[in-house]
């Protein structure tokens, strides 16, 4: 999951891309002031701080009741973005004393050998979260697959129980999703204040863009969602004070030494020109995203060990 | 559960009300042609039609495999207002053939009392919807008790696994709830296209708001949703093609023969004059939400049984 966080002054200037994948986030802030250069959202430095904090929080936890928070990652095929996306998450938690465990399947395995691997970690006490690597392959029925995670230990987020409660007034899911999740807690560690102002969510992704909308709702902004059916998006998004995008794609590059770059929903130089704060891909929500899966997993351990 | 819809030519121009109940819903809709004065849509006559293809299936149902749908209906408490409802929902399922059922407890009978009646229902072959009238006494817990509900059952629609289904895309919610059904089923009936076009949803209750809002989406609308914390409400319904306004109340009315009456969510004689269709209140939504009650309570049936 990539990303990127931009505070603008006028957004309606940036282009929109029309693509509509999940893989990439960006958030937009207008600000009230005269256009100046745009300052640096630094999302890495907001994630270190945030696994600073988890670190201190794992290891309480540990000399306390003597319990480790344990991740286990289901990787099925071999996606270069997906194996780093997954070594990314595993160094994270080495970092924090998280213990993760990996599960790789081969591409060609069948659902039944993914629902086994889950139905095990859901029965495993020694782990608190499990996260199943998106996108599957074609074969497999996604739905199926994520419905099989034990809603205890859905640290992602995915399962339909949790993104009703987030949906819903009164109510309190027991896990959000991890993007749009880093998304809101930049806001509010750059403390900008959500309740009341117009926010624009691009992309309607069960990933980011929804789940996005919903949590800015909660917050108590006024949201609109803008999708590749939306008749002139630049006209809604020039009103918006906050704007998150969720519609990138990590560009395929063949002459990168990965294959692939990791790339931004907006232009970032064209960005940089307009917003009044900014924060560059990679090194804005991406990282956040990870940071949010330990906390996340933290989470889930401390309620399962009712400790606080 | 009251309502109102209208087409519109400019809302913007229509004094938006600022109690936040669920208790109504009214649509509007703008007509790209100049003002003229508002055709009335008829919701009671749209009801009536659905009521009729309802009472065909049920019969057809009988015939075929001898079951008969039943709903449940369950009131605590004396209000008024809810016995109304009830006594309405009653009578429009002796209308098309559904079986109901009605437990009344009193206003001081325990949450025991009522998750225990839930249980009977869930257990019950014979009954294929159950209703819990909403608002429940104060010292009950509405959550608990609507969780309790079988998602198999639970006709409303309001169980967060239903509302989850609803936001995610690739999903189906079992049941739609129904007020805001009733909204989508209308602007079908009248061939109004909702894709591309911009909505606007007032309110984001659970029961109304914020489930319209998510089927808007899902039918390709671009939706915002707008509240008590909306600065310049009537800035963003000034741009929209399709208004939600689901923040009425019933007036109280001591005058009135049964305490109080009907309004709908938008000054009426207002409307008509701006809007290009409207629908009065009562018989607008009003009857469609329970036409969809009756609708849920068979797709049910038909579920369970198997029956296409």
């Amino acid at each position: 999951m990539i990303g990127a966080i931009l505070f603008r002054h006028c957004v309606g200037q940036l282009r929109l891309r029309s693509t509509a994948s999940a893989r990439g986030c960006s958030i937009s802030i207008r600000c009230s002031s005269s256009p100046s250069s745009a300052t640096s959202i630094d999302g890495k430095a907001v994630a270190k701080t945030i696994r600073d904090e988890i670190t201190v929080d794992v290891s309480r936890m540990k000399e306390s009741i003597g319990v480790v928070p344990g991740l286990a990652v289901i990787l099925v095929g071999d996606r270069k973005d997906s194996a780093t996306y997954v070594r990314n998450k595993k160094k994270a938690c080495d970092s924090v004393g998280i213990k993760s465990l990996e599960v790789r399947l081969a591409e060609d395995c069948s659902e039944e050998q993914v629902l086994k691997s889950i139905s095990c970690f859901n029965d495993d006490p020694s782990i608190h979260g499990i996260l199943v690597q998106l996108p599957l392959p074609s074969h497999m029925d996604e739905q199926n697959i994520l419905n099989a995670v034990s809603i205890e230990k859905d640290v992602d987020g995915f399962h339909p129980l949790n993104i009703g409660r987030l949906a819903m007034r009164g109510r309190e899911p027991l896990f959000v999703p991890c993007t749009p999740k880093g998304c809101i807690e930049l806001l509010h560690r750059y403390n900008v204040e959500i309740k009341g102002k117009r926010a624009v969510v691009i992309g309607r992704s069960n990933i980011v863009g929804m789940p996005a909308a919903l949590l800015l709702q909660r917050e108590d902004a006024t949201v609109s969602i803008i999708h590749s059916r939306t008749k002139n998006p630049e006209e809604i998004t020039r009103e918006a004070d906050i704007i998150i995008a969720a519609v990138g794609q990590p560009n395929m590059d063949p002459n990168a030494p990965r294959g692939y770059r990791l790339v931004g929903d907006v232009c970032y130089e064209e960005a940089c020109q307009i917003a009044s704060a900014i924060t560059p891909v990679p090194g804005g929500v991406g990282p956040m995203t990870i940071a949010m899966l330990l906390s996340n997993t933290l989470i889930s351990a401390k309620r399962i060990h009712n400790f606080e």
